[in-house]
């Protein structure tokens, strides 16, 4: 695709992704809000809590990205290194945000509970930082130029998410069609291939999957360009007709 | 953990992944299966179906790694360019493996269909490649020194690596404990510091959850040393205790 895009990557900051205890779901949350707004996801990492990693990843992908978006290490206890990590990324120090601090304050004294040490560390931020609110935590997220700090528990982590959305520069919009059937892929893959040379301005992807025991595959096209990806779309039907398949819905 | 572990990075191959279709589950299958072996799991990364983009991610990746895992795109369809790719890492010709040619002819002959060009894309592999087999497809996977490519269809994925995971090397086991109550972080995360600050050989991890309306931590501890294990389960059980948490059954 030609037209411009704006970019991003997410790092997913979890040992309990990396140990398999736990299934990360924000990638595809993040991922299917960018679409939406026309910005390419190019990449995804899943890194460990280590504080030099983190600082590594963060500083290669911001350079390379419009935005980065993290996920995970943001509470208040010791494995929570995310701000801390991402403060010595940017070489600022980490301090105490006075909004944040208004915030949790505020929050601790309406429940008679003491704003404790360990608490208190969810105030502090790289210095410069904007904050990202939420409307199920009072812990905030982190806004650090273009880097977008988020909790890793899903619901807390696309609420933050939906907050900021809005203000992300947009793209042309990507268009997607879907043409799903009964065949396999070895049945069009040769005539698949040939309407992608044709048209490159449409991303052709075939996936194929079954239906109980009944093999399908699914052509996915998505483009920026809607007429093209509409003749994409009649081809790809057409394509499966004539092989004798049976059409699905998507 | 200082023991000695083998270690692994897993890259997932994946225009569908980065788009947001489709959720990846194969992180989570080979994550644990590695686990079970003391196999750490070092990253990973989710990456478009460029092939630059896949020769840079698996050369940077396998020399730092004594394991890697590739997913996705090596099926019949023109997206599919994990095998030209990984040649092209390795500086190798992608040529016809004599073995997997044989499979697919065969199964292609007993069902009276050809072996035409798209399909035979299925047996070529980097030179020298070794072939993973599973009990789903015919088509195999493949194992170029370290580095071992995969299906991207889950079950098929799973078959793969169930098949070679017997073979990869041992690291001492990663066993884990969990203490999950009905406290919240703020409540334990001073005295948690303290106990990891005593235990380094145990890694401990804090995960907030929610049970309905009701807040929920989990403490996630894991050691190469049993005894060490036991006495921080012992201590993080009496932690909470002392705050007047409930336990609940992870």
């Amino acid at each position: 695709m030609t037209t411009h895009h704006p970019t991003a990557a997410i790092i997913i900051i979890g040992n309990e992704v990396l140990s398999g205890r736990t299934q990360d779901s924000n990638t595809q949350y993040i991922a299917r809000g960018l679409a939406s707004r026309g910005i390419i996801l190019g990449e995804v990492r899943v890194i460990p809590d280590i504080e030099n990693v983190i600082v590594e990843t963060v500083n290669s992908l911001r350079k390379n990205y419009s935005y980065v978006f993290t996920t995970g290490g943001i509470g208040p206890t010791h494995d929570d290194i995310t701000s801390a990590s991402i403060s010595k990324a940017f070489g600022v120090p980490c301090t105490q945000h006075p909004e944040a601090y208004r915030r949790l304050k505020g929050f601790y004294d309406d429940r008679n509970e003491p704003l404790n040490d360990a608490r208190a560390r969810m105030t502090y931020t790289p210095q410069g930082a904007n904050l990202i609110d939420n409307s199920i935590s009072v812990a905030p997220g982190i806004i650090m130029e273009n880097v977008y700090v988020m909790a890793g528990i899903p619901s807390i982590c696309q609420s933050m998410f939906d907050s900021i959305k809005d203000s992300l520069a947009k793209g042309a919009l990507i268009e997607s069609a879907s043409v799903k059937s009964n065949l396999i892929e070895g049945d069009i893959a040769t005539e698949l291939a040939a309407i992608q040379k044709h048209h490159p301005e449409v991303e052709i992807g075939s996936y194929p999957t079954k239906n109980g025991d009944q093999h399908m595959v699914e052509i996915v096209m998505r483009s920026t360009n809607p007429s093209a990806l509409s003749e994409v779309e009649k081809k790809a039907t057409d394509l499966v007709i004539s092989k004798g398949g049976k059409l699905f819905s998507a």
